[in-house]
């Protein structure tokens, strides 16, 4: 099941999508879900046009982690060597945008990088989850852009404010709750050219062992996010630039980038 | 005015500490506050005895930006260069305890240390705050332990599991929203024995320095927390010990160290 969720009216709800298409076409239907898509739910028998309502991030993180370096091609093109332990970090809630919102190039940097990424939403409270359990605390996947400011990352050894800023975190359209994620390709377009290519499969650690060794440290709540790497073709973003994350059997997140206002 | 959140009869409540003395002493009085501390309150004359509720951390911060090195000698101890920016980094929500909550020593390190810190209390949301105007986004200070696996920091370039684990971020025991923070000495005791002693005037950034650069990447919250680094002296904590963080004019933030359950 695709869950979206949207405004419409000044609520918000969200909605298990229906028909194939892009946020944008006139091709999808939401049926408004009754509950939380977490806990108990069901769908109401109540629809609306996917394009008359606005999409808001699918999720709500109270923190999302992200790995760097995880595939290799992506860790040769900045010059990384692969990680004996993979690279974790924290984008803050702050950070989170919907599909739609615009990327608000930020006043410290003049390096704008996209970051195509498989994201991983948890569906239950967790910590210390083996390997071999982690598909029972996932509910399912969406595509993220871990927006980078390239620059201020080579320049500031922790990277809260390269990779922390407002808006670096698009998360969307929606979350797809049934898709296997171990072999879908990855792709990032910047005004409809091809900028990254790649497959989960050359991922370097799963996300099993993703999952593990966060959640090995800390307790993962219902909607907090792991961002899985990004693979090779990372490239600058400069305002007006239309950014689209496409990520197989999930669907495609498109952002705008803007100058901070 | 030193502001403590406590839970009395399964509720939670906010409330003014009246009296001189430690948490634990029978000396301070809590006069419970209508209303939310950050926004219009009163206080209700309803008094109860401090060392009769549960202390909570004074605060819920959707995040916690910590700031590395920001003290010469201790940057030193650790055989680091002063950075020419400050390094900032997150804790996560899920990290932080309260005065009196157990440190529990996660399995994935054997070097635990504390790192004794004033903590920033944000009141108002905001960004890009010039430096002349942060104290009016300061709703007032703390005191913190930013707790650190010292050798999986060592090991893992980025800081998230080795400074985000749960029960990483011990916070209070109250807010002071009246101190000046200038120059504050802040100890840091073990076993009731001194193992750090500097002053806030040692800062190599001062407050109003750090709430505008991390502001200058990111919204800050009602209840986010900014800590500001930490002196010289920084050691081991061990099973068993009482870890104890004094700041002049604010108060003592006491956690044991248990084994992880």
């Amino acid at each position: 099941m695709r869950i979206a969720r949207f405004s419409i009216d000044g609520n918000v709800a969200f909605g298990a999508v229906e028909g194939e298409g892009t946020p944008e076409s006139g091709d999808l239907v939401l049926d408004i879900i009754k509950g939380i898509p977490y806990a108990d739910h069901e769908l109401s028998g109540v629809k609306v046009p996917l394009n008359k309502v606005r999409l808001l991030p699918p999720v709500l993180p109270s923190k999302v982690v992200a790995i760097g370096r995880n595939y290799a091609e992506h860790a040769a093109e900045l010059g990384n060597e692969v990680p004996d332990v993979p690279v974790a970090f924290f984008k803050p809630s702050t950070s989170v945008i919907g599909p739609g919102d615009s990327i608000a190039y930020p006043s410290f940097s003049s390096e704008l990088h996209h970051e195509a990424e498989l994201a991983v939403v948890i569906g239950r409270m967790c910590r210390e989850v083996p390997k071999e359990r982690v598909k029972d605390v996932i509910f399912g996947y969406t595509a993220a852009n871990d927006v980078t400011a390239r620059d201020v990352q080579q320049r500031e050894k922790q990277w809260a404010r390269a990779k922390g800023f407002d808006t670096s975190c698009p998360l969307g359209p929606w979350v797809e709750t049934e898709v296997d994620p171990s072999d879908l390709t990855i792709q990032c377009t910047v005004n409809g050219e091809q900028r990254q290519l790649g497959r989960t499969s050359d991922m370097i650690r799963s996300v099993a062992d993703l999952v593990a060794h966060v959640s090995e440290a800390m307790t993962l709540l219902p909607g907090d996010v792991i961002l899985t790497g990004t693979p090779a073709g990372v490239g600058p973003l400069n305002v007006g630039d239309e950014v689209a994350v496409t990520i197989e059997g999930i669907g495609t997140l498109t952002n705008k980038v803007i100058k901070r206002g």
